[in-house]
């Protein structure tokens, strides 16, 4: 398979997928050595990862030159291999507060005590986006390591230049190798995953879901899904304009918009609408392409091709319907083969634009007035999975607003794309332990039993 | 939909699935009064459900009839009826203990402090099995009416007989009317309702399940999964022999075999097979079947005629293989128009044989020999869905022996028919919810914002 460069649009590398028995090979060596990694000490395994970090430090400016030239952007890869280096000893830490040893206590049945093992999966297999590619590559994969899984990561198909970085930076770790690996692939070494992982965690967008869904169902495994979502924007008349305006303008075009918790739609109190949309407008109009230089801008290319087609798509849809646009432009724009997208303001929406229901990975910023929460149409039909942002003049006001919102996060005065703290994340251990739970018989007597 | 009597062999009652509009209607229905319920106390909540229990305290003989017609039982009847009345308070005590409110809170990321709130999904579907009906189709319902949602429970069609008087129970309190319904119906009627819950909460056999999973992944109707297992028993060398016997008869037969804990395979250690095996088949044969009396015996009709022929053909094709009966029959009984069958004990036992391999809902107990744990090959293949049995002669061999068992439920010197403790279940209320996380910025400074 050839691969895209952002930057140039040249097809400049080549992935080779596994064979199906190549695949199921590794994946019998990563059982395998699975048997012995679950029987180690917590401390065993910390050890492991940590001289896994030690490396990778040394290996740290080749890790992000790969993924430079995947993702077209700089500074992004900068902060998200800093935030994987520093996410191993935070994760460590977790887990040492995490896997205690369960004691027997009673039960509420008299003659019954009970007490509880954790029992990690075998194989984890991650299926990673190309928003972050490291950081979803590797978010799973430490808590499973540390839980005693062992873990196959597929990067995504747009970036997998960094996929050999990272296998190198653990060739001489044989601890490491040998319970965690990295392949390449597309659709087909997804489906071929599922069959063989005894559960899949999938980062990405919906529309590749359900094909994974389908597999998943025939070979019963496991899938745990992290979808991108809808994610807004809800300014009140209280709000401070200042603040609110910088922090959407980030969390919209932070990354181009690449992020699964990039804000997708803006709702503003009908009252403040013009002193908002002027300093929105105005910062907008601010910040940069990444081109000629990667050194100087904000905004990077769009990594994928197929999103330019779907960003191209949503604006003409938008702009047909009716949409203004105040800052930015009616389409991306090709730049030595890379392909840009300015953030780009809208007024005069509608419901039914695509862009208000249609995922997309770019900084598309729709404003939209209100009176009321109830009016916003979005609230009624939003989905759990995406996240929402409010900005109101004190946390009591945002905290009532927060509770006629059903999104897994909720950031007050702040936008949510740092909502993967570990600390919150404490929960993806969960994810890979099976539990068992002992119930022990405490009496001499015997029970209802009939002879 | 002409319904049978499992006694009989009558087909004497009837089932009228609703329209798929129907369905809609009484969907949307729950769904309307959930909006209110959800945001009642949980107080309020919980008095709702013990005058609901008060009711069904009056009606308790009107329920027990229906459910004897269904299953044909008496005895394991009036034990199920107690133990839901029962679980309506334990739920409703634990609860109190769960639902506590959360607090603010520092996050590790200094600008932000952090607080969570639990959303309850809408409406959710409980699509319950024949073996215990009324058990499985509240198992589900008490905490999820506890948790804000509103539920919908489908019974089986082979026992759909208590649904009426089970909605005869609320006909009269509005309250519990409006947030809880019952209908009866089959594959067409849980595939409509897979479509219209916000989750599915599925107890009972594999064979049924991938029907569900196609149509839920076209919803993306999260669907929680409580299938059969195959369950097995291990005695070790030091195990005493009169309770293990005792345990595993009672463990495999109770209720005919037809509970999803049912132990449907026993490894015993080679040095005491021939006293355990002398034993268990002197006990077996003690048991009688509960015709031509409700009130005599211990043995049950089988409740599904389709399992009659799954009954008949593992057996036929186990002693096709060699396998010897040492108690039993080499069939199931038609007596007066039901089907019976005997504790079934069988020895020379393969691997090849179906009834190691198929899920059974019959009191059959292959008895195997094992001379160390690791030649029991079940054990490598065991799904982690099913529960074993350990019998030792010290809690330390059994919990050594526990940790070599990958299974969901493990009972020591005990069978694991118990394992439904409210307590052990707490964790059933977050099925029932979403956790939605507040992020706070409690600064006044921006953050890393651009402009």
């Amino acid at each position: 398979m050839n691969v895209r460069n952002p930057r140039t649009g040249e097809f400049d590398y080549e992935i080779f997928p596994l064979s199906n028995d190549e695949l199921k090979n590794k994946i019998n060596a990563l059982r395998e050595a699975q048997n012995e990694w679950k029987e180690q000490s917590l401390k065993f395994r910390i050890d492991a990862l940590k001289a896994w970090k030690e490396t990778l430090e040394i290996q740290k400016d080749l890790l992000s030159e790969a993924l430079i030239v995947d993702t077209g952007r700089k500074l992004e890869t900068s902060m998200e291999v800093d935030f994987f280096l520093n996410s191993i000893d935070e994760w460590c830490n977790l887990a040492q507060g995490f896997f205690v040893e369960s004691v027997k206590e009673k039960s509420s049945i008299i003659s019954l005590d009970k007490q509880s093992q954790f029992v990690p999966y075998s194989v984890i297999g991650i299926v990673a986006p190309a928003t972050f590619p490291l950081f979803y590559a590797i978010l799973d994969a430490i808590p499973a390591l540390l839980a005693g899984c062992v873990v196959m990561v597929k990067p995504s198909d747009l970036t997998p230049r960094f996929a050999e970085v990272l296998l190198n930076s653990f060739a001489e770790l044989p601890q490491i190798a040998s319970v965690l690996s990295v392949v390449n692939g597309g659709a087909e070494t997804v489906f071929e995953l599922t069959k063989l992982c005894d559960k899949i965690c999938f980062t990405g967008a919906n529309d590749s879901v359900k094909d994974i869904l389908r597999v998943a169902n025939e070979s019963l495994t496991p899938v745990d899904l992290e979808l991108f979502g809808k994610n807004i924007a809800i300014v009140s008349e209280t709000a401070e304009i200042e603040r609110a305006t910088s922090a959407i303008l980030w969390g919209s075009a932070f990354n181009g918009g690449q992020s699964c918790n990039s804000i997708e739609s803006i709702y503003v109190h009908r009252n403040i609408y013009h002193q908002f949309l002027s300093r929105l407008v105005g910062k907008a109009n601010l910040l940069e392409f990444t081109y000629p230089h990667l050194e100087t801008g904000q905004i990077g290319p769009v990594i994928s091709e197929k999103q330019v087609e779907i960003i191209n798509d949503l604006l003409a849809d938008a702009i047909h319907k009716g949409a203004i646009i105040k800052a930015g432009g009616r389409e991306c724009e090709e730049l030595g083969g890379g392909y840009y997208c300015r953030p780009t303001v809208l007024i005069n929406i509608s419901p039914s634009m695509k862009l208000l229901q249609e995922e997309n990975l770019a900084p598309l910023l729709p404003v939209i007035t209100f009176f009321n929460l109830d009016e916003i149409a979005e609230l009624n039909n939003i989905d759990f999975k995406g996240s929402a942002a409010i900005f109101a003049g004190t946390e009591a006001e945002a905290l009532q607003m927060a509770e006629k919102i059903n999104v897994k996060t909720i950031s007050i005065n702040d936008v949510t794309l740092k909502s993967l703290l570990p600390e919150i994340n404490a929960i993806r251990f969960n994810k890979f332990l099976k539990k068992k739970t002992l119930l022990i018989n405490n009496q001499s007597e015997k029970s209802s039993w009939w002879y």
